[in-house]
């Protein structure tokens, strides 16, 4: 069940980049919430290829089909399924990866996990097209969220040398946060957008790729939520990210960097804040033990640069067993990060509701 | 089943750290093992408390009492189970805790969560003490693991300020990380240990606490095994580590730095060893799309220092909603970094050796 | 995850009886396994409906589009998604359904589970429609098994008062069964068969309707595939079957009534034959302990009978909480016993196949 | 994970027959809640062997210790952990059943699943024994279910061919049902208990065993709990029932029977009374769709003649491959179905608590 995930509500996704079709099914929504489509149709925009010089320029405009689940905009109680056709693929630029593996990729190990049978044109369903069932299904889950007053944003934190401004994260402005997902690169600072806009120019240019740490931003959820040892917050959003390709890391509030401090300076002091019970900072990220103590909940997310560089590489014929040297041709993406962040925001709007689902009621008598 | 991982072999744990036993039980471990005792013991040794001056010191035997699950040191087929009896704690240290929660431990979201009656006296069932029975089913996989030629071992790559010698990443020095798993600071360089217990004894009369860093080494672990998407090798390592208390972020290959990197330099170039095919770089740290490629597992795990810090802190009393400062008596340990090392070798071996398990004859006709 | 069933192969559906179309996600399935088209039509074609004037006269082609997760009609290794379009439905024909619920159809809980907006048009996702994605799966399944030696095939054993020959569940002839499949009453007597006939027919002019017991038969399934306790050959069997609409008891080798004789009569006494263990009777249905031992796979599973009986029927109006007659209009299938029998063998195929799937290498080096 | 079952509150059983101890751990079970220990004793001893010459005479008190996860007699909110210590074991009774499997046990096909080191004595984990600890757990579900107003009771609706007084399922009189519970045989007709009482006792020298069918009644479940398709309250009953040894069975509300009726005779009519929307029959025992309508649930498991009987009985020696007569010595149960009573009372409450369970607030904040 490796293409699923989800506990109360679960998405498992189907598709492969070069099929007919992407898509996935979604368990266990609520009954009866209204989507807005015009929202979500601008929540999957952002992740879709091709809307900036920036991007891959493979143009899909990923729309979903709703299969069934979904009645007049309205979720009807049944899995939610939905398709999204794959209009733009050139398989013949994959050809010689049959035989020739992508330097990190997943091009070998499907071949080892799967055999020779395996489709893998365009990474096949270890692909990042992927995501786009993703940003369907977590645009409704944050459209849910929302309408319990749970934001969750994201911004680049740092992509290669170029560092954003850094969020508060006891009192983070997630509006700033919410007001740059417009942009075609999400970081906070303008001048980091320009720096950036300008490497990735550079980059793709020279063929190459650049990766980056995408941190997420949680306000309005809920204290108490969540699950010690095996089962907590942390360790359903760590299986859950590791499932987008290129995540190569993910930390919690202070982060790696935190965890080289000293306690006096790493604890987080408990105080009172209009007799609510709050910490005077955060580097516990919003969860102690597994569970949500009201602070905001803050996420770190490493994406490697891109694998597919257009650069040549070294590597090897598996039919042949000699090393070849391999020259990508197709569209190129030097900064999967940029459209990374949605998938993020959708991700995690995904693992948090299926937390809250629980808590509902089911007895609705007539 | 918060209390639980894995999906082919499974462990549940039990107790608190003030009850009267902790445990688990594992199930799905080959029947027709023997478990070298002795061998076993002195890996449960590494984690259990009070053997040096560097760590609480707090005496706890540890011994599992098996109570099921083999015969003559042979596994026999069922599940295995056991418990460690709880031998040496003192409520009363802990008292005042119910009402005035330890900054940056999960004593208010565990209120929060299960309510009044919640058992939170050392920390309860979210203690590091339940980290105990995870060693003593760990000691038992990694044996399994040694007898099919993979090695798992583990170093403090990084404590507070304190760098240790680095891993090479394709063609690591197993064995050197073998040897250190002895030292009270397994930390490869002579220097970095003498460093670090000049800084845990500094700290420990500061009454404070320092963080640090583990890195996981894996050599002999077959290719192709794995799962794409969300139930990929770094997906159940992530959710399984972030069970073990004060881990606050996981990495794998080069981790969040290599994030920053180009696709040129981060990327694994394949090549030709012998006629088996593998990479010039790890960055990857053996893993491409969730699957083993046949390079050594390499991962990193961010340990924040010790909640439980002796100075006094601010905190608050639940009943008065007020801000109270709060002093912690009892024994203390400065860096409970030193004791997660062996504790993440036996977790990921857990982790490992469940990938592992399908891949076995049911049949054993007599 | 109430739609989806399977631990290393898994089945999610999708889809209610009036939307756009149903399907499913099948993940897991072996790579490289050919598919016969021809054959998996004819397999689905036995449960659509309109076939034959003793079926609902509902008529729908039932042809699955292929999403993903096949190239050239074979198994590529990523998930297998598929389509069912939903040509043939009259949802005015059920319009005063959504007030006045249907007796013993899930009308009435399906809105004390959901809420108001549940869209419960031609019973929804509870619909009987759903099994046809699970004709696709297990069509597929059935051949995979096929090709290992293992043929699943069902009778009906009891239609209201009509028995059917029994079966020796020693040495089954399997090939009867296989024979009768074409067969649109699948019973192994050709009295029986124009008993069945003539009842149907009447049923049909009398607006009611007639249960049965539909019983499978396994052969070929090889021994030592199962777990003990509550993961055994008889819980997943059990747990999957009753997701079939109707069905409301299952049991296995001799059953109810077995359980009524003494030990000495139902005891399975071993023998030797050819050098193979076997045992001399088969009332445990070649499960013991949850495991197969080799003796042909034996399961009953009762089917009530069609609940949408177009006789006048007293239920109740949820908004006015008053006494109504319901009379239902549109197609009448007066026996969906018929019908159940191939969805059985799909479902069986598809529970049998997923506890063999763990059993195969990982490691497909190029 | 074949010794666990459960979706939110999990149990995890461990032990075999002739080890050193059997117990389990449960998560999952509400903080707070305060055992009442004597009564829990008293439904424990329900089970328990040796209590009446009808009985196996091995005799074990089956007081469950404590491990954790309750204190002071209230549950704790960590993992509630105990044993039942095997005081009373004769492993060399069993000696010979290491190479001569007893017919319909699963000492044969354990062999098959496990290899030669199984540790069959007494029949291993398989045992019935481990009935034991779901006992102790479903005495405590059985508890907080009645604290929320439900109850769960059994009888033995037919043992042979000795009919019991049958149940009113639409007004059961649940406390008759409880009343018998203390009798040795649960039956409701006097006459019934002493016709066998006279059976088993003839049975017992006739070293044969006899089989029987237990009805579960619940009423005061709540209306609307449940799920469709796969993960219904059917299906969990199911799937957890049959982890009980010697169940060959299971049907709802009418089960089997009903089957072979016509639709009109099936059906549950809807009705009001008292202003609330009521079934006048109740063949559906009280679920539909996977999910409870507010009618009692009504349930039926067969269980076959204890397999262990006394008389000679045809076998093989597994190393030999030679046909061989089996004397089975030790103690005899010509009638495990009496003691099943209660295990089925505990299972049923574990699964109905199990789905009540996610209906709760996480937020205590104090």
């Amino acid at each position: 069940m490796s293409s699923s995930f989800g506990t109360t509500i679960t998405v498992s996704t189907f598709g492969t980049s070069h099929g007919h079709a992407i898509g996935a099914i979604v368990d266990g929504l609520p009954c009866g919430f209204t989507v807005d489509m015009k929202a979500l149709e601008a929540f999957i925009a952002r992740r879709a290829p091709g809307k900036s010089q920036l991007h891959t320029q493979r143009k899909e405009a990923d729309i979903p089909q709703f299969l069934s689940g979904i009645v007049d905009n309205t979720l009807s109680g049944s899995p939610l399924a939905f398709q999204i056709l794959n209009t733009s693929h050139h398989s013949q630029d994959y050809q010689n990866l049959q035989d020739i593996p992508r330097p990190s990729h997943a091009d070998y190990t499907a071949r080892l996990r799967y055999g020779d049978h395996v489709d893998m044109r365009g990474g096949g369903h270890f692909s990042g097209r992927l995501t786009a069932p993703i940003c369907v299904a977590g645009g409704i889950a944050l459209q849910i969220l929302k309408a319990k007053g749970i934001t969750v944003a994201g911004h680049i934190k740092q992509l290669g040398p170029i560092v954003d401004t850094s969020i508060n994260m006891v009192t983070p402005d997630i509006e700033a946060l919410v007001a740059i997902s417009g942009e075609t690169i999400p970081m906070v600072s303008p001048k980091a957008r320009t720096d950036a806009e300008t490497l990735i120019t550079h980059l793709r240019q020279d063929c190459d790729s650049i990766g980056g740490i995408i941190q997420m931003v949680v306000t309005g959820f809920p204290k108490g939520i969540g699950n010690p040892n095996y089962d907590g917050l942390e360790n359903r959003l760590a299986k859950t990210v590791f499932g987008v390709p290129a995540v190569k890391g993910i930390s919690f509030g202070s982060g790696f960097a935190g965890c080289l401090e000293r306690g006096s300076e790493q604890n987080d002091p408990f105080t009172i804040v209009d007799g609510t019970i709050r910490t005077t900072k955060n580097n516990s990220g919003g969860i102690q033990g597994g569970i949500s103590n009201g602070m905001p909940l803050i996420m770190q997310v490493g994406i490697k640069p891109t694998a597919s560089i257009f650069k040549p590489q070294q590597s090897v014929s598996l039919e042949g067993k000699t090393e070849k040297t391999l020259i990508i041709k197709g569209r190129h993406d030097p900064c999967i990060v940029l459209r990374a962040v949605p998938v993020m925001e959708a991700i995690t709007a995904l693992v948090l509701l299926d937390f809250l689902a629980p808590v509902h009621e089911y007895n609705n008598e007539p």
